[in-house]
């Protein structure tokens, strides 16, 4: 899907409607939405039947076309849209959508269809949206072959728009015009049988009319393409944000291994999409915000803010709202109070954030700026400030009777659109309360290029995800054109079952890849076991090792702290009575291994997850785990820095540090290692099923693997 | 403050505006106001020198009425406050609200002035609203002495507002005008120099029209009238849902014992609303999302949601957000499913939450009823329900121009709304994204009484709220008659200094309130120390005991695990010799205490909110408060119940209840010592400034203080 092929897609001049009748509410809307966005080229209906359709003429097929048109939307029933692209192509019409349902979303029979309807497609050289799918609106190119409501009017703007259900389109479109927010492309992806959601994105990152680029997702089919396509968007300075939907069922293999059972797929989502910089959102609401603001606004160059607003109360929500989202609130600079004070009533005091007071408001108005505005001036000059935000643009209704009083409202939006243009920081308008902005409103501050940011809540939201894309879009913008590392050379494992490895063989694979682990010894007998604990040093652990047991614990197949040789031969005697009575076991021996404390406990394991492939999740263990939930998880391949991000995105961080006179653990060495057992996950390719360490042990540089489990399968 | 005062405060029928002029933006405003809400009483203006205001004729004094006015909202600047109110008294007004500034928020000067106008409006019996306050709108008695804009229309309806930030209010109407949210009485507050906040909640809860209480608050001043007040809400069935914003500075004794460093003051007010039964929400859209539904809608009695949309997105969403609220979507009944399935399209299928997807929407309309309306029939009557998300409302943007269209719309709304008050279930309709409802669904939703969420979002978030209100109201309402415990008699402690106690006497001090303790002997020499540590039962802790020595690990005045005599001598040295060296410290000896394993260590203290007075607070030991902050918080006093709900609401909660094969603790007995413990605060009166017991040591049914720090202080 060429780059021109897509461009000329979104942009014809010539359309037909193919299936349009009067009584179909689709192509109602096709038209309706065509007169919102300003269509001016023909719009031709054809239909086998009906000689008039919407009081237009008709022709009976694309064939009957006096020359081709640039683009058919296909409102035919299935079993006849094979027909249409036939006469599409002998019309030397190059471009279509599919409206018709029926096809993979409903099985296999529906997915044959499908293969059979792109087959033909390909075969005249058609492009193709859908099928099961409303088509898309492109408001700079005003056209908009679109089977759902267009709420009118629509701003054209920056923000891209990708939805994986095209029924949210006019609930989406109507917040947009709600807040004026100016959209460049919307489409609808439906069963993405040619086009998908990454060409689309990819058409977005070359369009110059998109800044920003937003989705919303129930699946990402491709993750090599979406990766690719993020990380050509981030090096563009398109940010992407996402509304991603829906967690599928947890894979199979994850019974097994701890790790699964707290790996869901969706967590695995949210950090693929952290890792290639893509803001991730949970509202449509907040989806279009983040967008609006980084797609009309100046970005931030840090987090303290300025805020200057007409009430006490929005001054508090949004200090409120502000700390819990990491954004600072810091003093203003002597020379801003000094310059902010004697433009406020005497009880009121010039401090960040900044309440002027409904008093400002009180007086009629006899001139274009308030204090508000002159407060704004001082405060995007403070040297402490890295963006102001802006509640002070009220407007009323509707223009006032008064010309007096709208000129002065009018030169004042002037002066503002002036001043967000060329003021030393950014300035950002923020509405108190999620409301729509009034038509006057829209109209006035469109035209001005001024966006307003829908809601306190909304604000700081859309502030705090913009702020993260500033921070983080560089690395992701890096990291796409980082190879993946050249995969180790491991020895081939001695056997990859079927099922789990002893934890033997799974200790010597893990070896070899380079991972530490505690010293350990095979004891086929009491004596045995007691002669390995003293050459390893007492205490030590005993464990039952086969492959056929994976929770030894639970079944007394463990002892731990055993301290004298007489303690290791009793010990021996009970954990291999527990491995011999499970039905099916083949008992290797007995595992004697070191003891380690002092130091803390990791988890670090590799499962498969059936859309990214391997995944790797670090997390503390014990508690932290198993309570807390408290991981990080990366899509495999990873490099020693990615894990280093990872241990300092876990809650529990601060204990690696070293808190309360623990000694700070030496992060290097435990990247290095988590990295090679990654590494060595990887190395196993589709066969793996789970790799786990749990628990990692570390104590300032020492690291050690205290258990290792390997899982393989076909 | 009585009832009824305040209901006649509340509903003039005549109103006086003194100091109104032309050039007054505030009377401007009142004058908009009362027009909006259709005030039909005389507006009276008063101004020493305007003959004339807005073209009415003005009087030049309140002496000058014909009769005396219901109410006086008084424009005048402060100065001229103490007169207007003289002049009110001659003529009989009873009822003022004062907008000046320059009171107790400008400092003691301040404070002064309004003592001297309270005194003056007692003296005059006046009922007085502010200074420093907006005024008030009534939508049901139609009047609006109100300083601010009122965006017009104001539908009236159940919802209560209590502002103390008056500034806010236009904003917060603009949101209910967005979404025809019925407001009943909304009230700024202002200074309360008479009137309090918690009046205004005691005069809406006796409000036959007012269902819901919705507050912004910025200070709780009276707790103990709030907590009345909030009981007696809970009891007459009104739910209270309050913005709380802006966190004050930690207390100052919180620097000495651990419990302080965690329990900010934002943090007891949130355990003191929960627990008084009041939804606490962060931003204004939440809080009146919440007021609607509690107040629009019949409540749920579950958590078993049926959802209806037209978009598969929406239902991702929706499946989404509620998850993450803990309300369930289960699946329908097989009868459920069988009468919805005929419904749809083939390629769609019958499930929660269901999508009736964008197919049915797409013929031209030729009944009143759709697809999702029949599908609402018989989801409302699904055994398994407890409730129905709607999201099958979306009305044009104005009334269709064709009658027959406009009939059918007409005719379903009507069909709703008496479905939405017969379904064996609550109907609650919602928007998909946070956008206005139009003039045209303002006029049809609102004569028919349907309110809709306004966006999924929201909505979700307000059903949480309900669904947390209807859980907890009738516990509210049952604690509020609940007596506080008798304090305890405790033997008086043998010092209660200015300052840390030592440990030997805090422990003394516990053991008495019934607070067990782990053994332990003050030993004063070497031996000593042996001798206790073989009669306590070795290995054993050692610290140094000493008034002045609170942190006495990070000194070395603690050494744990001591396993012999001879180490206990040993230990004994150095522990005693860390506490010589320190300072000024008198050090009565080293403490020879048991150790204890296994189980669990918790942290239970309370500390002096300036506010609420003693907090009880709860929490898992070490890193849990350390890093996590996991910890529960109450205003005491307790009963064992509620610590018992306490310890339920840790994260780490599963380790109590005996996770991964550790013993269950007894939570009775654990939360017997609490209580005691914090019986034991209580007792201390006013002199408490800090009382920890860290750790508390539970293993199974054992429970013991394993140290003890008590600090007092006038």
């Amino acid at each position: 899907m060429t780059a021109s092929r897509l461009a000329r897609f979104f942009a014809p001049r010539s359309i037909a409607l193919v299936g349009a009748a009067d009584t179909s509410g689709w192509a109602q809307n096709i038209m309706l939405s065509s007169q919102t966005v300003g269509f001016s080229g023909p719009l031709i209906p054809v239909h086998p039947r009906h000689k008039e359709v919407f009081g237009q003429p008709a022709i009976p097929s694309l064939r009957q076309l006096d020359g081709p048109v640039d683009l058919a939307f296909v409102l035919a029933p299935q079993h006849a849209v094979a027909d249409v692209l036939d006469d599409a192509a002998a019309a030397g019409v190059r471009n279509a959508v599919i409206l018709a349902s029926g096809y993979r979303e409903v099985g296999d029979a529906g997915r044959d269809l499908q293969d059979r309807l792109i087959a033909h497609a390909v075969k005249h050289d058609i492009t193709l949206l859908g099928p099961n799918c409303l088509g898309y609106v492109n408001a700079h190119a005003r056209c908009a072959p679109f089977g759902f409501i267009v709420p009118p009017p629509l701003t054209a703007g920056p923000v891209g728009i990708v939805l994986q259900s095209g029924a949210l389109a006019t609930d989406v479109l109507a917040f947009a015009r709600a807040h004026a927010i100016g959209v460049s492309v919307l489409a609808s992806m439906g069963n993405e049988a040619m086009i998908t959601t990454t060409d689309v994105i990819e058409y977005l990152i070359d369009d110059p009319a998109t800044k920003v680029i937003s989705l919303f997702l129930e699946e990402i089919s491709s993750p090599g393409e979406f990766s690719r396509a993020a990380g050509r968007a981030a090096a563009a300075g398109k940010p992407i944000v996402a509304l991603k939907a829906g967690a599928s069922p947890a894979g199979q293999a994850a019974a097994l291994a701890h790790t699964g059972s707290v790996t869901g797929d969706d967590a695995v989502v949210g950090a693929e999409l952290r890792r290639l910089g893509v803001i991730r959102v949970t509202s449509l609401e907040e989806l279009l915000a983040t967008a609006a603001l980084l797609g009309h606004a100046r970005h931030p160059r840090g987090r303290r803010m300025g805020v200057l607003t007409t009430s006490g109360g929005a001054c508090d929500i949004i200090a409120d709202r502000s700390a819990a989202a990491g954004i600072e609130v810091p003093e203003f600079a002597p020379q801003t109070i000094a310059a902010i004070q004697p433009l406020l009533p005497p009880f009121a005091s010039a401090r960040n954030p900044l309440d002027v007071t409904g008093y400002t408001l009180a007086h009629r108005r006899t001139s274009a700026l308030t204090p508000i505005d002159h407060a704004l001036d001082a405060a995007a000059s403070d040297p402490g400030l890295d963006f102001i935000l802006f509640g002070g643009i009220r407007l009323p209704d509707a223009r006032p009777a008064n010309e007096g009083l709208a000129g002065l409202i009018e030169e004042r939006l002037d002066w503002l659109a002036g001043r967000i243009a060329s003021a030393p920081v950014p300035v950002i308008p923020v509405n108190a309360t999620c409301v729509d902005i009034s038509r006057y409103a829209r109209e006035q501050l469109t035209c001005r290029g001024i966006n307003v940011l829908p809601s306190i809540g909304l604000g700081i939201c859309a502030l705090q995800n913009a702020l993260w894309w500033v921070e983080n879009a560089g690395r992701a913008a890096a990291g796409r054109s980082q190879p993946a590392p050249a995969q180790p050379l491991l020895p081939a494992p001695a056997s990859a079952p079927d099922g789990p490895w002893s934890e033997l063989a799974a200790r010597q694979f893990l070896a070899a890849a380079g991972v530490p682990l505690v010293p350990a010894e095979l004891a086929t007998s009491a004596e045995e076991a007691a002669g390995a604990a003293v050459r390893l040093g007492l205490p030590v652990a005993l464990k039952v090792c086969s492959a056929q047991i994976t929770h030894k614990s639970d079944l007394g197949g463990v002892e731990l702290g055993l301290g004298s040789p007489a303690e290791v031969r009793e010990a021996y005697r009970r954990v291999r009575a527990a491995g011999d009575a499970i039905p099916g076991a083949q008992v290797d021996g007995v595992l004697v291994t070191a003891m380690r404390g002092g130091g803390l406990e990791l988890l670090a394991g590799v499962t498969m997850d059936p859309t990214f492939g391997p995944v790797l999740t670090v997390g503390l263990g014990g508690l932290w785990v198993e309570i807390l939930r408290d991981i990080s998880l990366r899509v495999l391949p990873v490099d020693p820095a990615e894990v280093k991000r990872m241990l300092n995105e876990l809650r529990g961080a601060a204990l690696l540090h070293g808190s309360r006179g623990r000694p700070r653990a030496d992060l290097d060495r435990l990247a290095a290692v988590v990295c090679a057992l990654g590494d060595a996950a990887v190395s196993l390719g589709s066969s793996l099923r789970a790799l786990e360490v749990n628990p990692l042990w570390v104590s300032g540089g020492r690291v050690e693997a205290l258990d290792a489990l390997v899982v393989t399968g076909s």
